[in-house]
């Protein structure tokens, strides 16, 4: 059996029971990057545990390799774990790894984990939705901008933004957003290493970022992974002290 | 302490270690009608455990009523557990039971659960966002219409519609999105009771459900509780197979 396991968000008790279960069990490990490499305490002792992951856009394997990996494992072994940062459906390129094994007869099994979406903001304190607030919020790439345009095409103020993978191309977005109508005063927050000691949130307006210097886009980019929060709710609990980059 | 604590979308072992480790400990559990009753299991004996859930429209207990509970238990006891569906900040009224807190000076912990929200079309196979179909989900309340049709105002085919609490205007919902340019071919599926043993998935078309009689979205609203996905990803990897109520 393959299961498609997710290990949350990064603080290792936000594995779930089933996910802890599954690794016990299993003969091999297929891991991200951005899984808590703790994660081994889980593990039997003779288990095989292979990163695949990516950092700062150097791959240790690429799609190809880790969907060969998984196909070649799946046939050796008994129980394979292929174990993902957050949950295996968000984000995860879960779909390309499921149709590899399905083109051997193998439906993986799939175990969801606690999403970096909304555990991340839940970290500092900042809801995703809150009926007080809002009735909506967005998941969106921010790593291509056309894209993002295409998609965010206005403001409403019952909504909020979460923003994945947008630290590269932070001016670029709030650029595009006041363009589109957000106001000017909209909060907007860059969560980094969320549920990890290593977390830090800078909180500002959309305003503040649009005059920033390149040196602040520069020293975001050191805070990756960061999870761009728009909207009202950053400030609801008011729990975190503004902070400067 | 007071902890809000995330117990996840039903199934019990997708419950956190960390919401484990504190159940264990709590003397004080105020829980949802959503909560897999067996949650017990992890709590101590003597443990007290109040149901204040809501199902169907009757609340067991009210906001105000849940959070004068939290404030009283708070006070009297050392370790009080909100235990909440899915992920506290995630369509939790977190924000109304923290701001009660901390008028008496406490600031409760949050503990994310496993959301829902992503979970639920996990647990049949659909992503809710995958590079190869999409670059943006969208999560959204469907029990009030007008904000609704306020927020949705266009179709883009990379993103997906997560629409929660909708059953009930599942027909309006439907009429809406057609208005609003979604082609009439977009999938659209019914999700009940994801992760659970009792899961059941109807998968269709928005032309399908607009040509629906009542006796169908009478039928729909006894699947409750019940998330309506609504975008490309569904049919990714054709794991259901078409049901019709």
């Amino acid at each position: 059996m393959v299961y498609l396991v997710g290990a949350g968000p990064g603080d290792i008790e936000l594995f779930t029971l089933k996910a802890i279960n599954i690794l016990k069990k299993a003969d091999v490990i297929l891991y991200d990057a951005l899984v808590n490499p703790e994660f081994t305490i889980f593990c039997k002792k003779d288990s095989i545990r292979i990163n695949v992951g990516k950092r700062k856009g150097k791959h240790l394997k690429n799609q190809e390799e880790i969907n060969n990996l998984l196909v070649k494992y799946a046939k050796e072994k008994e129980i394979v774990v292929r174990l993902k940062g957050g949950t295996p459906f968000v984000f995860g390129r879960g779909y390309e790894e499921v149709k590899a094994l399905k083109k051997i007869g193998i439906t993986p099994i799939v175990i969801s984990g606690v999403s970096s979406t909304t555990s991340v903001p839940e970290s500092f304190m900042i809801p995703s939705i809150d009926r007080s607030f809002s009735d909506s919020y967005r998941t969106i790439t921010g790593h291509d901008l056309t894209i993002f345009n295409e998609i965010i095409t206005s403001y409403h103020e019952r909504e909020n933004l979460i923003i994945m993978m947008g630290a590269y191309k932070a001016k670029e977005i709030v650029q595009s957003l006041l363009k589109k109508g957000f106001p000017k005063t909209t909060p907007i927050a860059y969560l980094s290493k969320g549920t990890t000691l290593e977390q830090q949130c800078i909180i500002l307006t959309l305003e503040d970022v649009y005059n920033k210097n390149e040196e602040f886009f520069l020293q975001l980019r050191e805070l990756t992974p960061v999870i761009t929060f728009v909207g009202k709710t950053i400030n609801a609990l008011k729990y975190q002290i503004q902070q400067e980059v």
